[in-house]
C-alpha cells in the first residue's frame, strides 16, 4: 500500500544535477582550470551568491531583468548574482585600497538566471571567471595574458579550441571613418548577427539604417576578415588612417607578438573582425573561443577588454580585461556527445572483504592502505562473501583482498585483480606495490 | 566633486568575503577537507542551492522557518536550502534504483539561513559533509568510518580536536528503565542544556516534569560520565538491563573495537554520555568535536546516526550517518584567534622585470617558467624599474628576475632573492633550479 503522505522527490527543471561518477568528471575539470589560473598567478575571491539588489541592478539603473532572481528578506532587497563581474566590480571598489594592482583575480561559482528553460540552457550554472584589473591603466599583454588562459585552460581540459580574436576599435573606428559614428552601436548589432541572419539580411538591415549600399558592403566585407593575424593585419591595416581604427591595429600587432612570445599554437588563434560580442562594455580586444570538431556548441568561452569595470561604484578608473568559462553548458555538451573523458563507476581502488570474524584486522589494514594513498574501503556489510564480489564487480574495483583468519595469522593476503581475475597471496607492502603499479599505470 | 551618480559599494551583512590572501588559505582547507573525503572513498555531488520549497520544508509539514530565504519565481515556491541533509534525501530518494549502497557521498557547498546577524554567525556558509546510507540497514562501522573522518579532516587542518561521542540509545533507554518513556524528549531536552543552565537548574527543570529527585539526579549524573571509553563503559555497562540502554552499550563497544583498529589516537575520541545532539532525528551514535585549546569555539564538527533518511520521498528505508564541519564559522574564529596558517600575500613566486626592450623575451621566459610549475608574471607595467622592485617587495615575492638586452643576448639573467637580497647571474636552468629548491624547502 503505497503511503499517500509521501512527498514525490524532485528538484527545479533548469537546475544541473550529476551522478556522483560524473561529478567526479566534473569536478577534475574545475581542479584543472583553477590550476591553470593559479600557475598564470590569479588569486581566488569567492563573494556571495546573494547582494543588495541596488548593488546588482546598478547598471540597468535598478530595472529589474525578469531573469534575475530576487526577493525580499525583511526590508532588504536581495537579488541573486547572474554574473560574477559585478560582483567583482563591488569587491574591487569596496576593497581597491588594500588590494594591489594590477589585480589578478579568478573566482569560480555559480551564478543564476531563471530563463524560460530549454535545452542546454542552465539556471544554475558555474562560471569559471579570471580577470586582471589595472588601477588607471593596463597594458595590451594583460589582454594577452588572458588569451593564453585560454589556451591552457582548453589545453588542460584536452579540448580543441580555435580562439577567434579581434579589437572592437576596428569596427568602431572603421564606422567613424565611413562618417557612420552615430549609427555605429546600430550597426555593429546587425554585424553582430551575420552568422544567423546571413549576409545579404545583414546588408539589407544596415542599408534600412540609411546607409549606402557601398558602405554597407564594405562594412560586411570587413567583418569577413578571419585568418592568421599576419593575414589579415596585412590586408586591413591601411584600410584607412582614422585614429581609433589605427588604435585597434596597433593593439593587435602588440597582442599577436605578445602571444607569439608566449608560445601559443598559432593554429589555435585567429584573427577574426566578425567577433563583436553584442554586450556594450567591451572597449578593445574581444575574444570567442569555439571547439574546433563541434562548431554547433557556439562559444565555450570568450572575453575581452572594457575600459572601466566598477564605474558605478567608485570614480577611480579600473580598466579591465578578462575570460569567462560557462562550465556547466560546455559539461553538458561534452556529455551529449560522448566527449567526456572516462568516469569512474567508483573511486574506490580497493575493496577489503573480511572472511570468518577479522573485521578488526580489516579495518587496520584499511587504515594502512589509505595513508599510503591507496583509496581503499572495507565491505562491513551483513551479506554473503559472494554479494560482496558481485557488488566489486559491478562497482569496477581494481583490487579486493580477501581477509580471513588463516590469512590475519599469516600475514599473507590474497589480493584479487578483478579485471584479470587474478589472485596472488601477497604481504602488505607486497600488496600495495602492486596496487600502487596499477595507479600509476593509469 | 564627488559624484553624485554612484553607488556606495556595499554586500549585504552576515555574508563572509576574504581577501585573496585569505581565500588561499579557506580554499587549501576544503582541498584538504575533500582530499581526506575522497581517500575515505566517499564521491562528490554537487545538488543545487535552490530546491522547490515543497521539497525542502517536507519536514516541517510546509511551514517556512523564518530563517529560510523563500521566494517565488512565476508559480514556482523557491527555497535556498538551509542545509545539505535534505537536499541528499531528495537525492537519494530520487536516484535510489542507479546508487550502490551503501552510498557514500561528500559534499561542500554554501546553505542559506537568514538569522539575525550577529558576531560568530554567518547567512552564506560552507558546510563540508560526509554521510554514508544504507538500503535497509547500515552497521555501526559506518559510524566508526565516519569518526574517523573527523579525526582525519582535523589531522589535515592541523587542528587538535577531542571528539566527544554518545549513543541517545544509552539515554533512551534509561529514561524508559526509570519508567520516563513520555517524557523522555523532554528530559532529554533539558539534560542537552546542562553545560549553559548548570547542574542545579537541569535537576530543578527535571522535577519540574513531575520526576522524582531521586531519579532526576540518577539522570544528571549519568550525562556528567565523561571519559574513555574502557572507563566510562565499565561504569555504566550493567546500571540497568533495558534491551534499548544494551543495545546502546553493545553499539558503544564495537565502534570502540572499529576506532581502536582503525589507529585513531585514544586521546582525542571520549565517550561522552552529555553528548545529545538537540535534532531529534539522531537515532543512536551522535558525535560533537571541540577544539583541545578553545574549547569556546564551541561544536566544530558534529554528527550522528539517523534511522530513516528520506522518509518523506520514500518508502524505502534509508539508514544513514554522517558528519559535518561548519567551514566559514571555523574560519572565522580560527582568524578571529590569529591560528591560520600563514597566508601569503601573493602566491606569485617569480616576478620578471623588463629592463629596455625585452617584453617578449620576458614572456618567453615566463611561459618556460610557468610549464616547470613556477606560478611566474611579468611585470608589465609602465612604471619605473624602481617602482616595480618596490611592489615585488610589498608583495612578498621570493624571486625577481630582471632581463635587459645584455641579459637577453647573453642568456644569463640576474635572479634576487628578495628575502636575503642576493643577486646571481643564472641560465634559465639554473635559474629553475634556485627557484624550485625554495619551493621544496616551504
Amino acid at each position: 500500500m503505497p503511503n499517500e503522505k509521501l512527498i514525490s522527490p524532485r528538484k527545479l527543471s533548469g537546475f544541473m544535477e550529476l551522478s556522483p561518477s560524473k561529478q567526479v568528471v566534473f569536478d577534475e575539470m574545475v581542479d584543472k582550470i583553477k590550476q591553470v589560473f593559479k600557475t598564470n598567478c590569479f588569486m581566488p575571491i569567492d563573494t556571495p551568491v546573494l547582494e543588495l539588489s541596488e548593488i546588482l541592478l546598478a547598471k540597468s539603473g535598478g530595472e529589474i531583468d525578469k531573469e534575475v532572481y530576487h526577493f525580499k528578506k525583511g526590508d532588504t532587497d536581495i537579488c541573486m548574482r547572474y554574473d560574477l563581474t559585478v560582483p567583482l566590480a563591488r569587491y574591487v571598489a569596496m576593497n581597491s585600497e588594500s588590494l594591489s594592482f594590477p589585480f589578478k583575480r579568478y573566482q569560480i561559482g555559480k551564478v543564476y538566471r531563471g530563463e524560460r528553460a530549454q535545452k542546454g540552457r542552465f539556471r544554475e550554472f558555474y562560471q569559471c571567471d579570471a580577470d586582471i584589473i589595472g588601477n588607471e591603466n593596463l597594458p595590451i599583454p594583460a589582454d594577452a595574458e588572458c588569451i593564453n588562459l585560454v589556451d591552457k585552460v582548453f589545453k588542460a581540459l584536452n579540448i580543441d579550441i580555435i580562439n577567434h580574436i579581434s579589437n572592437r576599435n576596428i569596427l568602431f573606428g572603421y564606422c567613424e571613418a565611413l562618417g557612420l559614428k552615430d549609427k555605429c552601436n546600430d550597426i555593429l548589432i546587425y554585424l553582430d548577427k551575420i552568422a544567423k541572419i546571413g549576409k545579404e539580411n545583414t546588408l539589407k538591415e544596415i542599408i534600412n539604417l540609411d546607409v549606402s549600399k557601398e558602405k554597407a558592403v564594405k562594412l560586411v566585407s570587413i567583418v569577413e576578415k578571419c585568418g592568421s593575424f599576419d593575414k589579415v593585419l596585412s590586408e586591413i591595416d591601411s584600410l584607412t588612417d582614422n585614429e581609433l581604427y589605427q588604435k585597434g591595429i596597433n593593439e593587435l600587432k602588440e597582442l599577436s607578438k605578445i602571444l607569439n612570445a608566449m608560445n601559443i599554437d598559432q593554429n589555435k588563434v585567429v584573427l577574426d573582425i566578425g567577433i563583436i560580442r553584442g554586450q556594450n562594455y567591451y572597449t578593445g580586444t574581444v575574444f570567442e573561443a569555439v571547439v574546433h570538431s563541434h562548431p554547433e556548441f557556439g562559444t565555450v568561452c570568450g572575453g575581452g577588454r572594457y575600459d572601466n569595470l566598477a564605474g558605478y561604484f567608485t570614480d577611480k578608473k579600473l580598466p579591465g580585461v578578462g575570460m569567462s568559462v560557462g562550465l556547466t553548458r560546455l559539461f553538458d555538451q561534452l556529455d551529449n556527445n560522448n566527449m567526456l573523458p572516462a568516469y569512474p563507476v567508483s573511486t574506490t581502488k580497493l575493496v577489503i572483504i573480511p572472511l570468518d570474524n577479522t573485521l578488526e584486522e580489516c579495518f587496520s589494514l584499511c587504515t594502512q592502505f589509505k595513508e599510503n594513498g591507496v583509496y581503499a574501503e572495507v565491505n562491513y556489510s551483513e551479506r554473503s562473501f559472494k554479494a560482496k564480489m558481485k557488488d566489486a564487480n559491478k562497482r569496477e574495483i581494481p583490487f579486493v583482498m580477501i581477509v580471513g583468519e588463516k590469512e590475519v595469522d599469516s600475514k599473507i593476503y590474497s589480493l584479487k585483480n578483478m579485471a584479470t581475475s587474478e589472485q596472488k597471496q601477497l604481504s602488505f607492502n607486497e600488496s600495495l606495490s602492486e596496487i600502487l603499479k596499477h595507479y600509476n599505470n593509469q
